[in-house]
């Protein structure tokens, strides 16, 4: 198998931790690791490092390769611009292709969190495996755990192909929290994590179907792959590339069967400072619900969630449900469940000429 | 007159931003200057510099000296230990009665706020004329305008002596809730402000009468005031002196008239976060009743008090009632109604050897 790390992210709802040159995928806010470095290592039993690609943005080419220092195989593969996973997912499809043979390859989102990489990498190779003998793509769908409306969904056909898979009826937008219910009640939805497994042929025989233009500008790249002027022809391919994803360009629109390998993989997006605290604080919290990642202490506080990456002690009094972020140039001091409204925050620095603070 | 302030002071009520070694009265925290300094300035029009005495720890000279650097006329007496209001205020009227004449002293606390100062030096010239011209003790009753439980109260007889000043019934201590709504609606009780005039003889005959061991050791110090030796009887002094308040060891028991002059100048002894916010949230606060000292923004918040003299710029996001105070090695974020329970976390960092945060 081939595997394609999408790295290209670069959110701002980690605010003030993930900055524009600091996205989610390069910190070390859960697992003890860079998220990116963690998604490398998780499949890295699978799959030998000279088949693994991660795609990067241009500003995160150095941190990247920080992270990977020593993993000299691992190919690094910058893009000029962000445009979405659509572009990212049919340049490392057409890459590998060029290699000469037809493994099917991966898709994995680097920014991820994983609890069971154990069912998580079975999950996969089953996937792959089936990827490997059809012109299929195989999708991924993380069972569900509580009624999410903030995830897209995958819907399966009722009866089982093979080996606990099921063929995909139809990928669903994010729910209402009644839909949503309904979803997770039914047994038959799952969340769609963007992983996705197929092979080279596959991936481009869609992209040349869906995505005409694109696809026709990948076919003349093609021939540049390892020269010297490959950046400038790959510039040119961004240029016009669509700012769109591969979900939406490709996934709701393909005539090829889909299938699905559900997995109870302990799987999160890691969407929020909120979500964070969840999947952390069961574990890490104490009897109180309080989370502390750094330097301080908790005087009568409950479900409070501190990650203090500055040099200060903090000391947390009587509160209820605030999240403290501290970092060397900026500090976080919000209500926990009002997530949401750090783009708030991130708006006012880029209008009020704050740029170094994004 | 003569001025003596009291700057003995070392609470750890503001911390994070006081310390043992910068408690309140160095403070930069309301009117723009160190509150030390607000007290001079608020009193200098009426006294000359060279009749004003400062009162301190040992461990707060250098600091002292700082903030009076321009006034090389001022008197500093530097005490050794601690030992409450009653040794400070024996030692000032020793040393001033050795200046050779008896005019009457002017007691201030170094770390109270006064919102109207011309309201304030005005009542103080009614007490100095007053106490210049009888051997009584003439004290400051601040007119309350809430039941205020946090402080002590002043009970005036029913008749006027002249110029709206009354003979004090009684000093009584901290009311109950309802016992202070009485207070207040009664008229006759005043908030205890620890502001005292007096003549040095008037004074020094309370400490014969009250302390008579502590007063035989002033005056057996009163021939090296000036002298070399000075420093060690002054040690002398206070390793046998009680710890014990003005209050408490001389007007609970005097026997000698007691005036009040009634003040309606604004007066509050700033003794928590929570009074510091009320005070100033009125004058500076936005239309949500937030107050912004430093470095920051507010999103979606109400009622929040934001000290930043750190070097981080600090988001608030959907806050109620939070008080946060950044400082360069610690940082508090606490429920600002639960201000009486910051010396929780000083305690903590005693008992945790954490001293360079105390």
């Amino acid at each position: 198998m081939y595997v394609v790390i999408m790295a290209g992210g670069s959110g701002t709802r980690f605010w003030p931790l993930s900055r524009q040159k600091h996205p989610k995928q390069f910190l070390d806010i859960i697992g003890g690791k860079p998220m990116l470095r963690q998604t490398y290592e998780r499949i890295s039993e699978l799959v030998p490092d000279r088949n693994v690609f991660v795609v990067v943005g241009k500003s995160h080419e150095q941190e990247t390769k920080k992270i990977l220092a020593d993993k000299k195989d691992i190919h690094i593969l910058v893009e000029p611009f962000g445009r979405n996973t659509a572009p990212c997912i049919g340049l490392a499809a057409m890459v590998i292709s060029q290699q000469g043979n037809d493994l099917p390859i991966v898709i994995l989102p680097a920014d991820h969190f994983i609890a069971q990489p154990d069912v998580f990498r079975s999950d996969i190779q089953k996937a792959g495996d089936l990827a490997g003998k059809t012109n299929c793509i195989v999708t991924i769908g993380i069972v569900p755990v509580r009624p999410e409306t903030g995830y897209g969904y995958i819907e399966r056909e009722s009866e089982k192909i093979e080996n606990g898979i099921y063929r995909v009826k139809s990928f669903v937008e994010k729910p209402d929290f009644e839909t949503a219910k309904r979803y997770l009640e039914s047994g038959r939805y799952f969340w769609n994590a963007g992983i996705f497994v197929a092979r080279p042929s596959v991936l481009l025989g869609e992209f040349e179907k869906h995505m005409p233009d694109f696809y026709s500008n990948l076919v003349r790249l093609a021939d540049h792959i390892g020269k010297e002027d490959f950046k400038t022809y790959l510039e040119a391919l961004y240029e016009k590339a669509p700012n769109i994803s591969f979900d939406y360009a490709i996934m709701e629109k393909t005539e090829t069967e889909v299938y699905v390998v559900p997995s109870a993989c302990g799987w999160s997006d890691v969407g929020s400072w909120y979500s964070l605290y969840e999947l952390r604080a069961t574990r890490e919290g104490d009897d109180k619900g309080n989370l502390l990642d750094g330097s301080g202490k908790f005087f009568n506080c409950r479900n409070c969630f501190v990650m203090n990456r500055g040099t200060q002690w903090i000391a947390m009094l009587g509160l209820k449900d605030v999240l403290i972020v501290n970092t060397d140039d900026a500090i976080l001091v919000a209500d926990l469940k009002m997530h949401q409204q750090v783009r708030k925050i991130t708006e006012h620095l880029k209008q009020s000429d704050k740029d170094e603070l994004l």
